[in-house]
């Protein structure tokens, strides 16, 4: 099995990297664009690379690229903030645009970031904040629910949810439906507008692979952009930034969501990586994750047998692009396959997290991945006193 | 004259530079340095560069070159998002201060963003903006305001507040105070706890070098720390980002205003930048700023009397480190320059505007700023039709 696409990644020799879903990895090219945009558009283009360089467009310039990867009309998406600040700016503008009703409805396993910016939100506005159950979110939905915020893949078992029929059922109630696609983008097809989606917010460096800390992506239906206001309302989002006019007048469109002046050489970076999705047929990258994840599952229950629960729903209408293992003393077990090269990840209390990212992983990866799980058990590796004490990420 | 400080700067050959106070230039060292991070901490590192290049407490870093250089204890201060976010997260939190006051005061030939990000404040908590007089903004002041947000220097004069009698006099009728520190920061001293500052916002793009859109830094005064609430309660202003609890519980500190993931590249290349100010004593560095600005404000108006108005206010007290003229024809006299080597910007109506940074420019680069603009208007270069219609930025 080949990787998928033409991109190369800049892979340190010796390692199965199986934490795309937490930091992506260095694609081939970006080093070289971004020693381009600070020597020559910064070093010597200075000021004039706002025209030069078109570094105002580089927000649209980067929509183009995931627009396809999401469904979404690179016209409807925004780049320029946090995760967390896009989670923000699109769960008060939902709010808004629901004035009679009180409630804002969020998973309570969901990531922690999605739920304390609901709270943050509900504090703010005078609004009450409901927790759903995860198997059924739609049960605690009902015409006081102004939203209804939910993450498309679960970031600790990799669980999907069915984003059409939620979208749906939610909408029937009259209430609007805010996608986290953080652990979805680029390495599933996402499809945001026949999903019917209101507003959706994802991180580009995890499948994306824009480097750590690269800037959210947020959508607006366009159904809705003349009307939705958020509340960050910096000059960038101004109809015209330069007149620098006294009063605020948002420029129509998703280019209201916009704040502060953009970062440049972080949207740099991650529009040279999206390079890597050049010609991939989102249904191949979607084939090629289950045949991974399939794989693995496979190799870790005959390998392993009992040794470890499978968090991750098996039945692939559920399954997101990682494998999730559940195991007591998981925190060693991730730190002796780091140890033997092999590199997932641990999330509170006792998930070791495998994702899988067919842009640069193969089937090659996780027999090799679970060979190395198999020595680290056999060997109690797992159980060694130095991982009783718990490092700051990992 | 030398320029201060030991660092050396990556400027273009035969260019003059005063454009600092919208983009700062490139520091040697900094390509290097942003190098280094891309290639060997992220991508050998990949994951494990959380803990071992300390990407976690890179705020803190950055924090601890910025303090000195504004007054603060690095403890008080954070980095992460756009200058926008920032002044809208800490205006937030000071009206919260202030429950029974209804008022913000801004005052109306502001940097736009700040009246802009007030004016979305106020809307979204149902308070009043208030429109002050740049002459007098006391006299907007009175029982009901909440808070006085100031601008230190103004983007488009170079006017000067007096930040402690200012502070001093809002005090008086209990409102808080926020200063936006953008045109000030790392061109003169500036002292937010002598001034008994409650909150303040700077950019680090303009004198402080870090690189086209890096993140703002913000400061809440240690006073205000324990009851201060910012609103976008992100996972990483969270007391243990790591647990991934339900609920959100802000560390101590100005760490709760955090909010996303660290934007990891930008913040390097920060820390980079600032090495330049290593070892310059900030008084030496406003003497300097005065020199240049007092050398070009008299080189104009000797050479090229009736010619401009000098917006920028002759008293040193109320003068920051750019110094504007006002002509009909600004955009032409700018363009004009920018062909003739001399980088400066205009500034709608009719404002020709020149940033002078003494980390880099000299009494030389004011000399011939002054040779090249009798130049320009005496060959009449400013006239020339291709200026009649303007470009997007300068």
């Amino acid at each position: 099995m080949r990787p998928l696409g033409e991109a190369s990644f800049d892979l340190p020799a010796g390692i199965v990297y199986l934490d795309g879903n937490s930091l992506g990895p260095l694609v081939s090219g970006v080093r070289a664009r971004l020693d381009d945009v600070v020597t020559r558009e910064w070093g010597d283009g200075l000021i004039r690379s706002w025209n030069d360089a078109r570094w105002m467009e580089l927000s649209a310039r980067v929509a183009r690229r995931i627009g396809p990867l999401v469904g979404a009309d690179p016209a409807d998406l925004h780049l320029g903030d946090s995760t967390s600040v896009s989670l923000f700016k699109t769960m008060v503008a939902a709010v808004r645009l629901r004035p009679g009703r009180r409630v804002i409805v969020v998973e309570p396993t969901t990531f922690p970031s999605d739920g304390y910016i609901a709270a943050g939100v509900a504090d703010l506005m005078g609004l009450e904040l409901r927790w759903c159950d995860p198997a059924d979110p739609l049960a605690a939905v009902d015409e006081d629910v102004a939203l209804l915020s939910l993450t498309h893949v679960d970031f600790r078992t990799g669980a999907m949810f069915d984003m059409e029929a939620i979208t749906a059922g939610a909408h029937a109630h009259g209430a609007l439906v805010q996608w986290d696609l953080c652990h979805s983008t680029g390495a599933m097809p996402v499809d945001v507008r026949g999903a019917d989606a209101d507003f959706a917010v994802g991180c580009t460096y995890k499948y994306l692979n824009g480097g750590p800390g690269s800037p959210a992506f947020l959508y607006v239906s366009p159904a809705l952009q003349a009307q939705a206001r958020q509340p960050i309302t910096g000059w960038m989002g101004h109809r015209n930034p330069f007149a620098m006019a006294r009063d605020y007048e948002p420029v129509d469109g998703v280019g209201s969501f916009a704040s502060g002046t953009p970062p440049v050489l972080a949207l740099s970076a991650l529009e040279a990586a999206l390079v890597a999705f050049d010609g991939v047929p989102m249904a191949e990258l979607r084939r090629r994750s289950l045949e991974l994840t399939d794989l693995f599952i496979e190799l870790v229950e005959t390998r392993l047998p009992d040794v470890f629960g499978v968090v991750t729903p098996r039945e692939h209408l559920r399954r997101g692009s990682q494998v999730s293992l559940r195991h007591p003393q998981a925190y060693g077990v991730v730190q002796a396959l780091i140890a033997r090269g092999v590199i997932g990840d641990f999330r509170d209390p006792d998930i070791a997290r495998f994702g899988f990212a067919p842009l640069y992983n193969t089937t090659a990866d996780v027999r090799r991945a679970v060979e190395q799980l198999e020595a680290v058990m056999a060997g109690d590796e797992h159980g060694d006193p130095a991982y009783a004490t718990r490092n700051l990420v990992t």
